[in-house]
């Protein structure tokens, strides 16, 4: 997969694709980055790139022709259609399921923002995915294309090695996790609970599968709601419902 | 502000706490940063963090021992009783509302996991807030962490100038933003909206009330279950749901 990333603060991206899984999956050749600075392709002396919105306000609008000449620099490249992602708060809200779709293409490009509006011929004529990353207000794009490469690549074919997968994903189970215990059994007087240090598999196994159920009961009652109950399943959530 | 972050990837946060925003509001000595690897709180010879569940199964988990010791060591700088905030998918769900409660404090700690579990012990005792960005899978809470910090940072006193407001922040009106345009009126045939270059500023206000109307009717319908909408509001939307 090649990742393109249109931003006016590419050293914000170092140590993030230098770090880690996204570094790894770079020198597995699994992914490739590439970041550049759209300012560079302004095509005024002043290297503009914003300019006051038509209608009157306070802020900056990013200018359409940076970016539509970046973008299409960056498409010549190779032969497949990128997505051209724009991450913005008015886009759809991002999820596992968008990681997934993501992955399975060859080219993602990314708009980063920073604190300016988007002229709207940016988003009607160039990309093809409006995101966010959830209802909170960020200085930029740069960290919702960051949290989005970083949920894509994990899932791209031989980036995750078994000592690298996580004990269980919560969202691909459609329950949270259970709770996690490691050594030592007793740390300053807490204690691991007697079933996991029992050696009784069965009870482990039981005991998890309640402790998922409740976490989530509790936490993200609304997971359940597209869940499937096995039998078991729904005899241990009644029980949570007596217990708690 | 104080923010403490435990990461075993501290190179992470350079690019991002070294720019924009966070970089101004950090000379601006309007917060300080701070990255602790709590591997170096580890009282092995191996320096290890993590080890395997009991009870058995794949993945590593996270010990007690390095985190506890690690934020009683950042706890001790300071008088405050901070804020510790666990990134976890099974957390709370981030939100606007989240960030201004956390901008209110002075001292943040952030406990950054990598693609490990947590020994439940650091939950339940250490833990203040568990935080999720969203239902999606991240190799590890720094990418969360850096999200919930920026939008933190952004709305402490004095870090954003007027020339850094962001034109209307969705999310702190109820309803998403109207499209933005910038010169050139006409780009590559593309061409803005005549009201905008009208100067009429009545027909100005009624159009961007009406976009953005039709943006969040179109998009964000949940949105509007929880505005209350003025007159004029209503009669637009009404005119919006014949339209499209």
């Amino acid at each position: 997969m090649k990742i393109d990333v249109l931003s006016l603060f590419p050293e914000m991206f170092e140590g993030v694709f230098g770090s880690s899984i996204l570094k790894k999956a770079a020198e597995k050749q699994a992914v490739s980055y590439n970041v550049t600075n759209f300012r560079d392709y302004a095509d005024n002396k002043h290297s503009t790139v914003d300019d006051y919105p038509y209608g009157g306000g306070a802020g900056m609008v990013l200018k359409a022709q940076p970016i539509f000449d970046a973008v299409e620099a960056l498409k010549g490249h190779v032969e497949q259609t990128p997505r051209v992602v724009l991450l913005c708060p008015q886009g759809e809200r991002y999820t596992q399921r968008k990681a997934e779709e993501f992955a399975k293409e060859d080219h993602l490009i990314f708009i980063c923002g920073h604190y300016e509006g988007y002229d709207e011929r940016i988003r009607e004529h160039i990309v093809t995915d409006e995101i966010s990353i959830g209802d909170f207000v960020l200085t930029g794009g740069e960290l919702g294309a960051m949290v989005i490469i970083d949920s894509v690549v994990r899932l791209l074919p031989g980036v995750l090695g078994n000592v690298d997968s996580p004990i269980l994903d919560s969202y691909s189970s459609g329950l949270l996790e259970h709770p996690h215990y490691t050594r030592p059994a007793d740390f300053r007087g807490m204690k691991v609970p007697d079933t996991l240090i029992s050696g009784n598999h069965k009870k482990i196994d039981e005991w998890r599968m309640k402790e998922s159920l409740r976490r989530t009961w509790n936490r993200r009652p609304d997971l359940l709601e597209s869940y499937e109950l096995s039998d078991v399943e729904k005899k241990l959530l009644s029980e949570i419902q007596k217990e708690d």
